[in-house]
């Protein structure tokens, strides 16, 4: 028995959300729990979605300027306490090297939970003077943050990630790059994963340790949690006093750099997973899917050349289009390759069985919504791409009808701890108190997941908590 | 001052060789050390580098069947012990995380130095029936391996790489594919990095830790030493039994797998630096140049809108024909500018001035013989590809040149060091001892950099230092 591909049955989504996500990564061959405590493995099927998001996100970060570029895995323990409020964030998570080849280290080295201070540090030797603003920087790399409780994806102990720097002379254009950043990361989540996202700022208690202003894309979860897909940060100058990043700028002047730094990873595919997948498995929107379409031969031993004959160059064709297909060639019965490929989350799957040749047609099905229909073999490239597109528009669609019908305008604080028990957002005003909201937090599990940038105009209100005054509506939900 | 970009001038290689290579790597802005001890930082420049030589290889192996994972960072100090000459190799070398949060581990986790017990332990996991091979693995990821001597790209305490792991159901296939993969690297070396190799088996002793065999690929540096560009293993069946890789075959027995790993690094930007550039600085053939073409403007205050108006319509034809082209619109100096971009090694400078324009001509520069042309504008995207393949064969030929003039075929002990120490590669007879080729080593500092696949039909010859009976000539050379 091949075990790489489970045929273990998945779990209800109704009958235990955590226990069908898991079924779903094992089903769909994308992860596993490596034998590091924490550290998860990536398939090949989970890292062809890796290399796509990538793909994507590198060449957007490349037009706005940014050019990649790599830094060191170990951060002399020293660097790491120059920020205090960083420091105090990463602590208790860091993984440190203390022995090499058997020996002690004068100084310990921690594996890098985030590079701001080993970048920062070297920063400051490549910026002098206004001339080298802005500096914009990307780097793709593992980080190492120890947590106690790990889930495949969502919280690893290491994980893959990028992580981008910048450094500006201006707290303006700082700020801009950091919003023009979040943008990016709000298209790849709708235009390419079909996730919808709310975007806005993170509370003083949930920001960056060490940012100014955290800025994040939010997205809900099919049991109406929360899941932070994508954060970018305004550091202001804390760092950059930290580190003396300085620049002589056109007056003469010597300035501390204004600094930026935003991030994306491989949790991303949990997210992609939870928006979009059903009791059948995975489902994988179009723009992000290594595998477009499958194609499934129906043969028995009369007809076996010449069907995959016709599939072969129907693979060809859509290859062409630029439609990545696979053509599974291999001796199950088709019922169990329907199986498979549904569980795997392939957007089409096409089935060519006799009387599909007779009549110059193939059978298509659809993962999203299972939706059957037959179409003429002859320029079915051009269906094919339609319906491809139809698929992600309607995942998206989906996401949104359910996030929006999850998402609670709420007035009063029943109103408030109704919509979080039914696992919704709340939509709420808040006194904007670290108090009331950790209280609130302590009684509900919610948290506030950001204030949103767009918000319906309507007069000022009443904290949902104390009743204080209120100048705006922030968005609460547990969160992943 | 920008310090970024480097204004001193670069050694000559006549004078010191090791500083050249250094004062390149600075004037081409291609990395610095960090301020972790050993470990580099790979700059915009040289890291562009590394993502063509990522994009070119990546497709290579998947055209081969291989599929791309990712497994952790961390190794339990318990796997690296399995397989005795595996640890032996690389014990003395590994970085140890003991601590976490301030908290002693129970066991302590070993920064990879490479990935075979790791990933062997999972493959043992996946592969339960023949039908499961071949496995064909890749991972890119950094590694960290502690050196006394760091040298950057060439020797660094971490550097980045790929590894392929492959199981097989036979020897037969396991030693094809070892071989498959050594010629995917001989192909990129010669075909995209123009560096001509001289590919062949290793010696027992200069093997990696825990192989059957090693095959590798070796290139002639300028100063006449060899370097070790990338290495292919057929691991037998060691690995396979020290973690239990066991598949049921067709004859209903339980067998080992037979596994191949094979890995290429950054070292090999070290390799391209020291194969091509000249005292100017930095040469890059151009099927590996971020930027095929740089143009520079020769402006003044009274042309200067017309003369960028040409250029940046010229950009735009090059970039038509997928000539990723420069355009330097900054206020310096023309002089300088030459300057900058030769040091950097782009392989062509266009220049546009007042008289181009008049004569609807351009002047360019090629950078690898500093020959000056003028073509016409129209259809110059025409003329650039070709002169770019032309530059991509001299180099390759120039490089070729070189190592054949300095490899000799030597038959006495005083020609053996004669040519080892007028920087050559010796091709000798070796009686076969580990003994002789360590007195050979303590006395030249020469090694067997491999015995190379093909050979010149000869007859039996003596040992060069032991007079002994020997069947072939091995290749000695000092070595990076």
């Amino acid at each position: 028995m091949n075990k790489k591909y489970s045929k273990k049955a998945i779990t209800k989504r109704s009958e235990d959300y955590s226990q069908w996500y898991l079924d779903v990564i094992a089903a769909a061959d994308l992860a596993e729990n490596s034998p590091v405590r924490g550290c998860m493995t990536i398939k090949p099927k989970g890292y062809a979605i890796w290399e796509k998001m990538q793909n994507y996100l590198d060449a957007q970060f490349k037009l706005t300027g940014v050019e990649n570029a790599y830094f060191p895995l170990f951060i002399p323990k020293s660097f790491l306490v120059k920020e205090e409020e960083h420091v105090e964030g990463f602590a208790p998570e860091v993984a440190e090297v203390t022995h090499v080849g058997g020996k002690r280290l004068e100084e310990s080295l921690v594996v890098r939970p985030t590079s701001e201070t080993i970048i920062y540090e070297t920063f400051s030797q490549w910026i002098q003077s206004y001339r080298d603003l802005p500096l914009l920087i990307n780097q793709w790399s593992n980080v190492v943050r120890w947590e106690k409780r790990t889930r495949l994806f969502l919280r690893t102990t290491e994980f893959l990630w990028q992580e981008g720097h910048t450094v500006h002379a201006t707290q303006e254009e700082a700020d801009k790059r950091a919003r023009q950043m979040l943008n990016v990361y709000k298209k790849f989540a709708e235009d390419i994963l079909a996730i919808p996202v709310i975007s806005g700022q993170k509370s003083e208690s949930e920001k960056f340790a060490g940012a100014l202003h955290t800025y994040t894309i939010e997205a809900m979860m099919q049991d109406g949690k929360a899941l932070q897909l994508g954060t970018s940060h305004n550091l202001g100058q804390n760092f950059a006093k930290a580190f003396g990043v300085q620049f002589l700028d056109q007056d003469e002047k010597y300035k501390f750099g204004w600094q930026t730094s935003w991030g994306i990873t491989t949790r991303t595919i949990g997210a992609l997973i939870m928006t979009h997948g059903d009791d059948n498995g995975l489902i994988v929107p179009p723009k992000i899917a290594p595998i477009h379409v499958v194609i499934i031969p129906i043969i028995n031993e009369s007809n076996r050349d010449e069907i995959l004959q016709v599939a072969r160059k129907l693979k060809t064709a859509l290859a062409d289009a630029d439609i990545s297909t696979h053509l599974d060639e291999s001796t199950d019965r088709p019922g169990s390759k329907f199986f498979t490929w549904e569980r795997r989350g392939i957007p089409i799957r096409i089935e060519i069985g006799p009387r599909d040749i007779e009549k110059q047609s193939v059978t298509i099905v659809r993962r999203d919504n299972n939706e059957k229909c037959v179409y003429e073999m002859k320029g079915v490239e051009n269906n094919i791409e339609k319906l491809l597109g139809d698929i992600q528009d309607s995942l998206f669609q989906r996401a949104l009808a359910y996030q929006n019908k999850k998402t609670q305008v709420v007035n009063s604080w029943e109103e408030f701890t109704q919509a979080i028990d039914n696992n919704c957002f709340a939509l709420a005003h808040w006194d904007g108190t670290k108090e009331t909201e950790e209280k609130i937090k302590k009684l509900t599990k919610a948290t506030i997941r950001c204030i949103p940038f767009s918000q319906e105009p309507e007069n000022d209100g009443t904290c949902v908590y104390t009743k204080k005054p209120s100048v705006q509506r922030v968005l609460f939900a547990r969160a992943y």
